[in-house]
């Protein structure tokens, strides 16, 4: 009975696809589970499993594997994805993968990981099929058919002269429709664009979405190709850079997902918070100086919350349209230019349009002018601060090539809560001196 | 030289990309010039230009091509991009538009915008081409070169019974590789993914990007293939999705980007902020309510945005890791449970932690044990309840299905704000009776 089920389990297995079986792996609770699921798989399938597992499990399903072929299994899978891998382990893991790999993938691993994280050489993969422009049709397919084993997932063949730079792109689209004995040459583009190993993933994903391709080649500062980098990779930087913007935004530290466990989250969430504490307790400071007025008038404590929050949230607004306009634009002077007026034309009408509001309020409610009077320049002024604050501070950062982490959300809520409370004690204290309640 | 001039503008016209030429014509600011890029190109041309321009400058664009080449510019239009660009147009506009296309054309653009916004039906092209499982490999390359100006893009071709359902599907690889007179039922593969018309276009760009795919074929009730949704346009949806969330967590408004108007940034903007500003009111009162208590101690005012500030910060760091969960994990028991558990312990760790803190820093400063308990309790208090607010509101809204923009940052934000304020001034009134200052 009990191999009977392991058989199904097997026949299971290999019918799904690889994603599922991942998923299916990290899923169960049962340890013994998960070992029949990796030894169910052959050599290729194993690698497949390793490509898409979660850093975690990455480490349990290799002590699956049998030391005599883990060799193998390592050598099947796509370098990007194993040189990904490789950075998630500890050092001494990392140490005894690379012993049983093969030397030559050993070098292009280590090769990999010499580039600067986040560049295009890490995203590469260097299982790229090149063929020469005096080839004909059936010799390229011929030179496809040789390496198709290896390469399966990918849509173009690129044309290299003797220096091994790029010359030209065919599609296999181009060869089914091509005649037998057309050179190569004659029926490649020649408009190929390629990028530098040492380009930012995030460049490589722009120019990948805004040209619609389905891959890119990488060259070396030689121009010589050296790997390729397909749409799938592409996808999950955009999907990883837009989970950094949103960490950015609300300052929730680096990578917390589902899967983080409490103590990790709490140590990756804490620094911020503390650092905000301190800061906070700017804002109680600056309140502290103002204690007479308070105490004069114990009423300004009521608007308090709101002018802070107000100020927070417009600047959280603008901040998160500069975030992700930088994403998508390139920035020059006149964008910068165009953008600031328009956000201090929307802080005037904003300031303008709840200033007034809460003028109104602030005078029913107190029944005092003055008050009234104090909350709504208050809130005019600060509404304006607040949206040229969380425009200028990114924009300032990104030109300083500053890591915009430090723009986070957060940040900027805790300085417009600095300053909206300054300019509203000020503002209190002016008009009080001048029309005592 | 004038005419120079134009031969020159259309020769560079000519050689560039479609995305840069789009990007060419929104950054020339003289009107004559776009006139000249328009003109410049031929109907494909004008239909690419079209396709990759954004709304207003596609309003702009249409009014440079003559009437009598319009309809043949739009029929050469993926259907996709054309049902976009008459989607964003005014009733007027659109309707113009669709009494010159042929009617076939039109036909297809109607139905595709029935289908419900930001689904499959939305996005995908009709562009695809079958082939029946009888087929030779010739005789596929043959309905695939009669086919290959209009389907250009594309790098499977589907295999459907006599009922139009899929039956499998071939790689143009896959008929490289083949032999000539191979049948394509066998060397299809039958193992083909395909979703409905109606499924959400955010499920179909994770399941592209979970299977690594090129493309998703798109069938109605009956299975019958009715179209074909590609990676480039999941590039666009992941991008839009994310700037949703960030949106949706910075409480921006829809669609404010670099290109936006002021006035319609305020426009969109305003209503959030007026609803905080009335929440913000709600925190005044109660503030308001606690009167006696902070005009006898007015030291209270110093804490008092540290308090909201921290605790608003947690809620919102909690409700960036499940917005950005909700987006690439299936959300099961098992899994909400094992999260709400590991936000309660980073609640309770964060909270022990900044409330020692603060509490020592609430006695030094003030010189008062009963502030310094009164601010370290509830510090604690607030940023276990704001960890776990920031958790639940976001998952209960979903669970609902209630549109999760509700869920914003700003809302949780004032929500904690208030929160905050009763607990702060709850446990100071108590405190402060028992042991007076």
């Amino acid at each position: 009975l009990h191999s009977q089920n392991t058989r199904k389990l097997e026949t299971f297995i290999k019918k799904i696809r690889p994603f599922d079986r991942a998923l299916l792996f990290e899923r169960l609770s049962n340890i013994v589970w998960k070992k029949r699921i990796t030894e169910a798989l052959d050599n290729s399938g194993k690698a497949e499993l390793l490509s898409h597992l979660h850093p975690e499990d990455q480490v349990l399903a290799i002590s699956f594997i049998e030391r005599s072929v883990l060799g193998s299994v390592l050598d099947e899978m796509q370098n990007d994805d194993l040189a990904r891998m490789l950075d998630h382990l500890q050092n001494d893991q990392a140490e005894t993968l690379v012993k049983v790999m093969s030397p030559e993938e050993a070098d292009i691993v280590q090769k990999i990981l010499s580039y600067p994280e986040e560049s295009a050489g890490r995203l590469m993969t260097n299982r790229v099929v090149w063929i020469n422009p005096e080839m004909t049709v059936t010799e390229a397919v011929q030179k496809l058919r040789q390496y198709s084993k290896i390469f399966e997932t990918i849509h173009y063949l690129y044309v290299v002269n003797d220096k091994h730079q790029i010359e030209g792109v065919v599609s296999y689209r181009d060869l089914l429709l091509a005649e037998q004995d057309d050179l190569i040459k004659r029926i490649m583009s020649d408009n190929v664009m390629s990028v530098k190993s040492y380009i930012d993933q995030e460049e490589v994903a722009r120019l990948i979405e805004q040209y619609d391709l389905i891959a890119m080649p990488v060259v070396d500062d030689n121009e010589k190709l050296i790997g390729l980098i397909t749409v799938d990779d592409v996808i999950d930087v955009l999907i990883q850079e837009a989970t950094e913007d949103i960490e950015r935004l609300s300052g929730s530290g680096k990578e917390i997902t589902f899967k983080t466990n409490a103590f990790t989250a709490f140590a990756r969430r804490l620094p911020w918070l503390v650092l905000l504490l301190f800061i906070g307790l700017v804002s109680g400071s600056i309140i502290s100086g103002f204690e007479e007025t308070l105490a004069s008038v114990v009423a300004l404590a009521f608007f308090m919350p709101m002018i802070a929050g107000m100020t927070g949230n417009t600047g959280t607004q603008s901040l998160a349209v500069v975030v992700r306009g930088l994403t998508t634009n390139r920035i020059d002077k006149l964008t910068v230019t165009k953008l600031l007026i328009r956000e201090l034309l929307v802080g005037i009408m904003i300031g303008a349009t709840c200033g007034v509001l809460i003028a109104a309020i602030g005078y029913f409610w107190q029944g005092s002018i003055t008050i009234g009077l104090i909350v709504g320049l208050s809130l005019l002024t600060t509404l304006i601060i607040g949206t040229l604050a969380g425009t200028i501070i990114p924009l300032i950062l990104h030109r300083f090539k500053i890591d915009p982490a430090i723009a986070s959300g957060p940040l900027i809520t805790t300085l417009n809560d600095i300053l909206s409370l300054l300019i509203y004690f000020g503002i209190a204290t002016a008009l009080l001196t001048r029309f005592p309640i």
